[in-house]
């Protein structure tokens, strides 16, 4: 089985706390792939100008993402600009330039057409619902937004995500979407516009999959190293969507296990600049950070007689 | 073995988007008390005024909570008067009257100087600290603080660190004393000042226990009813240290069970206002809550050839 993952292709200006980079590789369709890319064969569909660099197509090759779905059009590649504070929680934008993104709305090739496992990036959910039109006989599609969209394209986001196996968004988004503070509720209230399962990340706080009458709750890898945030969300969904892809499975115990993948894979990227991390990770260091996740969670059942009958 | 906990008895004015008590019971002695009184014989050090109602005093009689620690002074009880806005996350203090608070400084019974189990709710560090020097040889001190002791009393705090085993704060305090956003490094400083553990209490988010070389992560329960969250913290501690005291082992493994019955305990605590939810909690409703967050966390072990080899 194989990942199909669509989304934007990106060069980025960045600027963190720990330094500086420009017009470097990424976008949510690249971070998604790269991290789906260890587990998984992976299709990318995405849109990049004529001055996307040979080198970035090169290293997604390598890793075995084939690039058939990659559109290289007339103009430049989609740029963002943002930086970070100290904190590191919130991404600030100095510029969006969509350039050859504004009006990507992909036609699938017939072997895409036929593509089991879906991840659709952040896009404008009336072309995230044409994607879902195309795909022939899906056995999972995972779906992300983001505050834009909620604010401007409601009922389509909402047509979107009944359409959708599970629905991933940060906190904030999930607040906002549902409106709902409590993110327990909010959980509720978006499994009720149709997925079958919700997935709310929560950065340094970890991640939490919802469905009705399952609350799984993953925290994130003590992470010391964090230099980049920047595609931290398309790596969990990347690394989320491949796993399951390799195992071929989506019954809760996988999704659960997904979810921690999913988080280990962010963990990496986020250590490094654009996917600098992702080009030296191996599968031990995978396997390590996943059982420490592990052992950093579990404990033990309650003793006899603890009470005092104090009640 | 039983607990001792000293700190603030207070009569509360609060609101939060779920309506209004005024002069409530609250303090952090007492929300530490009534959670660990479900596990342990609990001694309460504190002081009250003569405005104190009897039936508050018999309240906590009635959970087995030793009040001759409790000294009831001329003039009125520590009065605390804040908000909550619809998130919940944040107390806004409109007023704090010390009353007969001011000056609180213990002397200790000849019976209390024997306590194994020591919770030094929030207070000066220098009261902390000749509580700490009153006791003949204790098993486990644990203690929190505040924003306010961070800022004023840096040295003094930093000494009672020191010379107590485990440190309690929440995110802010931890990165505010240790200077360091990142939670994981602010650990590693706290524990540098010389105590044996720190726990990061996240609210909604869970709890961190870190010592050298640990790392546990616990998840909050997941909490829908959320009516006042005054007091979250001191159930979290009298809960820990009170089943620490039941089981009489302070190994990580019973460290571990103590964080998570620290968070069943602040869930339940929140869910009405003031006292009002402990009244009524029973044993299986603790046990099942602890057995719920066990299988929030629980996931299983990796697969074997999972990897596409392309690393």
């Amino acid at each position: 089985m194989s990942v199909l993952v669509a989304g934007s292709v990106a060069l980025d200006d960045l600027k963190t706390p720990f330094g500086e980079r420009r017009m470097v590789l990424g976008g949510s369709a690249v971070h998604a792939s790269v991290a789906a890319s260890f587990f998984a064969g992976v299709e990318l569909v995405g849109t990049a100008g004529k001055d996307f660099p040979q080198a970035h197509a090169d290293f997604l090759s390598s890793r075995g993402i084939g690039l058939s779905g990659l559109e290289i059009k007339e103009g430049r590649t989609f740029h963002w600009e943002g930086f970070y504070e100290y904190d590191m929680n919130t991404a600030h934008t100095v510029k969006t330039d969509l350039n050859v993104l504004s009006g990507f709305d992909p036609v699938l090739s017939p072997a895409h057409k036929k593509s089991t496992h879906i991840f659709l990036a952040n896009l404008d959910p009336e072309v995230q619902l044409r994607i879902i039109d195309q795909i022939e006989s899906p056995l999972l599609i995972a779906a992300d937004t983001m505050n834009y969209w909620i604010e401007n394209k409601g009922p389509a986001l909402k047509k979107m995500i009944s359409r959708t196996d599970i629905m991933l968004l940060n906190e904030m988004e999930a607040r906002q979407l549902s409106e709902e503070p409590n993110l327990i509720k909010a959980a509720a209230v978006i499994l009720g516009m149709g997925c079958r399962y919700v997935i709310i990340k929560k950065g340094e706080h970890g991640a939490l999959l919802f469905s009705k009458g399952l609350n799984f709750s993953a925290p994130s890898f003590p992470q010391e190293q964090l230099t980049d945030p920047t595609g931290a969300g398309d790596s969990f969904a990347g690394g989320f969507i491949g796993y399951l892809s390799a195992v071929g499975l989506s019954g809760e115990d996988h999704l659960k296990k997904a979810v921690v993948i999913g988080s280990v894979m962010a963990s990496f990227n986020v250590e490094d600049f654009s996917l600098e991390r992702m080009k030296t990770l191996t599968r031990d260091e995978i396997i390590s950070r996943y059982e420490h996740i592990q052992r950093c969670v579990h404990f033990g059942g309650l003793e006899n007689n603890l009470f005092t009958g104090k009640e």
